[in-house]
């Protein structure tokens, strides 16, 4: 991607988030910014807010913060827990690991459970399969006093391409008939894989702009449940910025108390319109489609993918492990220089030994065989050995299998 | 403004804050996202970095935020206190109260200092003049054990439109022999009014986008002392997404630790670069001549400006104080109803008795002449007696007084 | 106007033409080119020629060129007439000077009827009235033997301000029982003036994109009469880019024979759906009373109107007229530079005699508050004593008469 | 394409034109409409002209029509000849044999020269190679007369993807010592291919925006010798809107006597300067480079390509023949509809019996071998035979031949 772009076509963006941002949402933050007090933003407020209850699948309230993703984070532990709290947080990956660090920075005593153990090719199990229910249900029904003040865990694990059983979760709780709340970072999952925050009992979801909402980043927002509402009259870390209270008061006409993301926000309702004209299963579908067509071409090169429960492929992202010895950034270095191409890379424990393939936002079908071909021709230019064409699988999955035409809302 | 416009003109937006964006910013912040881990996205990192410093006249950090100025007053704040700290914050009006709520919010102990008193019309006297240096220091001086870490002042107050001589509060300090840190909200001072954090003595810097940075809100600022940077490493605040130490670290390359807002941050460089190239004197200059235009219509309207003290009128935005027995905000209406002029409501102390006439950003002679008949033949309408045409004085003194062009560079 | 512009606020385009061009038509012109021989293309095409018809208030067929609106005045010529035809032109102005000159380059012999004169000030009677259509009946009358082809008129003279009856003129062929054509030029009166093709029997009307219908100037229009179309059949002047028959024919499934305009298109869709969303009578109504209110601005500077007929006045533009001595151009020129504001220049025989404020496409009472406010500060600053402040006039205009609000469709 | 897109993914538009237009150039036709008359466009205008000299090769003169390609055809014919004078033209495909049709319709005598036959496959030989200089020698020799007054071909015919000899033809009327001009249609050659027309003594080029220069359709061009402006002089086809006389004199200062494509000039200046930072050499061994690579893919379909002959393949598109009995158009439309991709259509002669691929514009390698694998899938669901996979083969040649850095200018 070259800012001051000469004629090279565009820049195929195939990390998992940023996400590519379609046309229509670039056209519409760039409107004139409003008045954040006058009356036409009461009306976009409104709308959004609206919008955003759809997505998440809820009824509550959903917060919008100006904030990355990370931010949100804070949030939801800042708003319901207070000092020392303990908290039981499952280690997925990079993010989980991050989300527990920024704990332990607030002062709050999380315990990370893991899946112990690196595999046959050295690489973390834990951070190969999902989250482990009974493990969580196993270590709350330890906690007779109780002192497990939340369970925090990552739906969509976005450094692995793991998107975990949230519903397990819930249930793994209730079995323990323990109170803690749930805390779910479904900031990459929102909008691509399937997400109920109502209906799996979720306590706080986190989720972010720049993923399935298809918008540069920027905001980030918590979904609430009634209980979790409840728990932030009493808990005490200090909170201002973060704090729900005074945002569902002004929510209430559509304004913020302190200025909103004017631009965003403006960007935020094109996306939701365009997620709602399209049904939120269609969205799911396609996403689900593209992730098997790329699937189908990793499998092709003969190489490894980085989840290995075939019930938790994320829908999102395809980690691809290198063969050992390869330097997966160096690959992925040539594929960007020598084909505009950019994907992830690995991060944390798996830095070095895999990248990873976004398969979300403003794409098609053959976007993702032209990220195929970008990432075979770079593999081969790089001396990795492929068993065969992932490009030529690909093909005959997309071209066998159409994408299923978006429902009449009335049929 | 009607965001599906039609041919109805521009909205002109005076209110102080969010400015008009120019074309230039939002064309930019419209550019394709891109991978905020790719070297591209360095090159654009170091280069806004550098240019903040040259905007908030600091050879230190200046920290950028994906977040409101809310969020940067909570982070300068988070960074430099513990809990239970005293702070000595000084009341100029709304925006000081509301980061004063925010610090007893945060577990702080912030004293708020004020003029006492009401004045003939019945508006605070402390809403109408700066911050107080001499009070600061009486104060400092008396606080032999320095339990006051931090004072706290506004640099340009915008629900008042007075800017506050900070170089003053800084020698108050010293006066006083007194080791607190001084931080200052220059949210809406910044690049319309002079402000010169190293050569004040400033500790932190609070700055936002949407002011005299033009841009649509959403990033924020911490320009940041050497003294303040020590000061954070034993501060014990909890602190995650605020915090300085990973944010300076990731800094170096031009990165950041969690997702940054990139499209404005697109924005950000575009707006930096306007301003570099007009010179930061002369942008200073254009806003107090336009400012001094304004109150020029103003005078001849026979109506009183809320800053009472002429050493601090602000560039940036003036109060207009209503007669008795009008309230501020029909006015508002109808001037926003009949003309497409949105102006600032009165907040706080002040609601309803005066409204807040924006001049900045993507401004010009013609502009506020324009929104200055909107208000005279509004102001009319609303049964207002006026003592002459402001517009007409007011394009006197435009006419009469060209602005200074801007100097080359070498000159 | 800087193309890269400072922070210098909008520019003020107060020419008659082109227009300010709204921004949802400047996004609209920005969408991605699409393939002219594609499904999409042909409803685009569909849906513009449709909304053409409404906007000429006609039944019959509109043709859009590629081209600007010389190349319509061509198209309507090389139509209908053959080598050596006699046409009958009347000098309103400017832009029928160039008409009759292009009539003479294709070889055509037309006679150019003019009031005759100079008035008081020395400009041309026949530029500062309408059309005469006396004077048009009495010279077909003379045509015994019909060897006048067409009648050749200008409904909005852009050079000076006059909207000629065009309903008389149709009147006048009629009274005089010639079978001439009546070939219209609204290039700048379509969609600010009331125009009506059908009911006053014109048959070719000439049009362009950047006047009423808020364009960026390439394309141009052509709309026929059923006998324009038999004409066009036999006649003999050599014609391709231009000829009707191809267009009428490919247009009849939304495509064109040659590469059509396909971007400026996409604004045309744009600018039909604002333009019919507000209703053609509220359009024309909003021009009328711009222009009331600039004229009565005009008048209280104690300067004289370009057009000496109250019934002709055009609500599109307003000619000024300097007094004696003073250099208008200079006048122009000193307003650019010093308020940004561009106005019209004198065309041909009033050249430097006069300047010219456009009224339409994307403006509100504030701007043209403000371009007032320019002229006066302009003519001020140049010397020129004015009687009074337009400025204030104009205000109490647009105070006192509020623009009549858009109708609901089914009321 | 969808208008009103969905997260659809960009639309893949690898038709011979118009090209994919730049994000750059569309924001650039985006910005604000200025005075056509001011003195900010004098420079833009000078600009624009001084740059396309650079692109056509030529220290003459170029036109700028607001007009598409047919139009420039057209000003080409009506400045130089004069009615009933004779022309030779040479059918390489559809758009030479439109071009005749207008000199038809034009009064001109034009005799149309061509290969005769058709081939193994039906397909008529002239369309599926280049000029034949020697049959226009030839032809010259045997006008001992010299009624032929200009010899008129195709230099890139986007018919069929042949790019003749140019140089060849001039040599050809040369060797015949015929004084004929020489008229050549570079519309789809120009900013892709090699173009020089001052060495290759071309008299007048015609070209056009939506092609090599990656404007949308609107603007078209015609280059000029000395010997075609002295001939201008005198021939007397009837011209005005096309008359190189007025647009000349107003060019020398920047402006056009008739109001220009503002907004489209902003493209093209922003076009002209991608190109010449590229550098034009640069430019068409790009277009070289992928035209080899969709070639190596259509040889390793097993299918056939319009052009038989190797020395003119195109660099600006491939032809790609259908197997008997498959109809184009229905691949074409299954492609349209299963990928969203854009393909050109059989033209003429050649309707139905081949698609066109372009490979210009705003591309790369990625998007080229996305539009081969949307081919190869549609041929496939087509029930076409392929006798291997064209994208391996394109990614095996695209990855072994890295494209020729841009060398700096001064290298």
């Amino acid at each position: 991607m070259k800012l001051n772009n000469h004629a090279s076509g565009h820049h195929f963006l195939q990390i998992p988030g940023p996400s590519p941002v379609p046309d229509r949402i670039l056209r519409a933050i760039s409107l004139p910014t409003i008045d954040h007090r006058g009356p036409e933003f009461g009306a976009l407020g409104l709308s959004v807010l609206a919008g955003l209850q759809l997505i998440f699948q809820t009824r509550h309230p959903v917060i919008v913060y100006p904030a990355s993703g990370t931010g949100a984070w804070e949030a939801a532990l800042a708003n319901t827990l207070s000092p020392g709290d303990a908290l039981l947080m499952f280690e997925t990956g990079h993010f989980a690991a991050l989300w527990h660090k920024l704990a332990l920075r607030l002062g709050l005593r999380p315990e990370f459970l893991a899946l112990p153990g690196t595999d046959a090719v050295g690489l973390p199990n834990g951070w190969r399969r999902g989250v482990q229910a009974d493990l969580i249900e196993e270590r709350l029904r330890a906690d007779a006093g109780h002192q497990i003040k939340a369970v925090c865990v990552v739906h969509n694990e976005t450094s692995t391409g793991v998107t975990s059983d949230i519903a397990a979760v819930r249930r793994a709780i209730d079995a323990a008939k323990h109170p803690a709340l749930l805390l779910v970072d479904t900031i990459s999952g929102l909008a691509c894989a399937d997400y109920r925050h109502d209906q799996w009992g979720v306590d706080v979801s986190i989720s972010g702009s720049q993923k399935g909402l298809m918008l540069p980043p920027g905001i980030s927002f918590n979904a609430l449940s009634p209980k979790a509402i409840a728990t932030s009259r009493t808990a005490h870390l200090p909170k201002a910025y973060w704090a729900w209270d005074e945002i569902l008061e002004s929510n209430k006409t559509g304004y913020w108390p302190s200025t909103p993301n004017t631009n965003l926000l403006y960007g935020l309702a094109a996306a939701l319109q365009m997620l709602l004209e399209e049904g939120l299963d269609n969205v799911i579908a396609r996403h689900q489609r593209w992730a098997e067509g790329v699937r189908a071409g990793v499998h092709a090169w003969g190489l490894e993918i980085q989840c290995t429960d075939p019930q938790v492929y994320s829908p999102v992202l395809t980690g691809v492990v290198m063969p050992a010895g390869v330097d997966a950034d160096r690959v992925r270095r040539t594929i960007h220089e020598r084909f505009d191409l950019s994907l992830g890379t690995g991060l944390g424990k798996v830095k070095g030994r895999m990248f990873r393939i976004g398969h979300l936002g403003d794409s098609n079908d053959l976007t993702l065989l032209a990220a195929l071909a970008g990432c075979e021709m770079g593999l081969k230019l790089s001396g990795v050995a492929l068993a065969g064409s992932g490009v030529q699988v690909a093909m005959e999955f997309f071209a066998s299998r159409p994408q299923r035409a978006a429902m009449p809302a009335a049929a």
